[in-house]
């Protein structure tokens, strides 16, 4: 048995999330079966990051253990050709036994793309969410300063998992405006449950006008999820890149 | 009554093309029920080109005729929001009465998209076909200034739609690569039944070092369309622009 590192890229459209359940089509149990179709004794697919139903993934990081002769350079290749088309593994290599797809992710970028205009998005319809009312950069990038660093972030978690400490890191948070969409791009060394989500929806308050960017602090301290903004569609959301010691993407990450 | 222009985009996956079938879904078809349903008395929704099943527009022409007291400028929010997500207007504005999307247009501007690598697409699937073989871009480039000009392409027409003559002129044929895909992009007066769709097929050939670049003359000349490569699929063809005196995309046409 060799433990396998795979990049792997899906479009969450039509699973219900990352992580098995039964009856439901999920990124998980799509891999499993097409890892035991082309490999033997495969173990558990484990991820980066369980992105829930309907988030993308273009940079998701995968470990998994198996026994093969096929050669990693091929395993992708081998993988593609059995996949549905809405997953795909970019690069397989081997990597040392104790690598751990989860626990050794530095930090995860989550990009969320917004079409803000009068005309809907067309063919980026299923990664794209949309806006049509005007929202303003300026608060909205201020706002997102106030976000960085180390914080409580009760206030933008949803029910859902258990959660010892809801004490996060946002490493980076960018806001830009590129052809008529609004990118967030957030890097964090992990988040709650749903937090980037409704950290946009509450960004979106920002941009409107509804609250000054500066009520973000009042927001974090308050730690009640009343008062921050709606949970945003999940088709806007991709888990962008998964960041490991020794990659070129650590990079990203602060000195 | 009064004379409208509309500038449309579809993503042509799920319909059988732009002009009306019974029982098929058709972007002609799926449009006129818009119109029917926010205006009075619509006639004929008539298109610049009539694209195929399957094929994509992303700056088609439409006119139409209808009796409305909706202001133009509101037009296209009211269509949009009757819309299926596949189409939308982007704008929209009264022109002379006889105005005709179709005989009025100059050009037109068809691009296909190819990606070239090991890696299959993903969240462009849709509008994007793939070739894994590598494809050498010089001489595919090479064979693209043989095609432009106004020449007989009986050789790169299917069997399908009558035509008087099959003489037409390609304005412009560019390739290039751009983040592993393959962009073909042909400005023409006129096409043939499938004529972009056998060009970039032929193109593959000469990409695999198939035939050589110098042969298009020859396939040319023989006006066989058993010398001319595979119709490639349609999902990587897009109307990307139509051309009418006085828009300011006058100026992509040579002088």
């Amino acid at each position: 048995m060799k433990r396998y590192r795979l990049s792997v890229a899906y479009d969450g459209t039509d699973f219900c999330g990352w992580g098995v359940q039964p009856q439901m089509r999920t990124v998980q149990g799509v891999m499993g079966e097409a890892c035991n179709k082309i490999f033997n004794e495969v173990g558990d697919v484990t991820a980066a990051g369980r992105t829930d139903s309907g988030v993308h993934a273009a940079g998701q990081t995968v470990h998994l253990d198996c026994e093969t002769s096929i050669k990693a350079q091929n395993m992708a290749y081998r993988l593609n050709a059995v996949l549905p088309d809405d997953v795909v593994v970019e690069s397989v290599k081997i990597v040392e036994d104790d690598f751990h797809a989860r626990f050794h992710c530095l930090a995860k970028q989550y990009v969320y793309r917004l079409a803000n205009g009068k005309v809907p998005p067309l063919f980026d319809r299923s990664t794209v969410a949309w806006e049509q009312r005007p929202l303003d950069l300026h608060p909205m990038r201020e706002a997102a300063k106030y976000i960085e660093g180390e914080h409580d972030f009760k206030a933008f978690m949803n029910v859902g998992r258990e959660m010892e400490s809801t004490v996060r890191k946002i490493l980076r948070f960018n806001v830009k405006r590129r052809q008529g969409q609004l990118i967030f791009s957030i890097l964090g060394t992990g988040f709650l449950y749903n937090q980037v989500r409704v950290m946009v929806g509450t960004m979106i308050d920002i941009g409107l006008g509804k609250i000054p960017a500066l009520m973000i602090k009042d927001i974090l301290q308050s730690r009640d999820r009343k008062n921050a903004g709606v949970t945003v569609e999940a088709k806007g959301l991709s888990l962008q890149k998964t960041i490991y010691a020794g990659d070129p993407s650590e990079k990203m990450l602060p000195q």
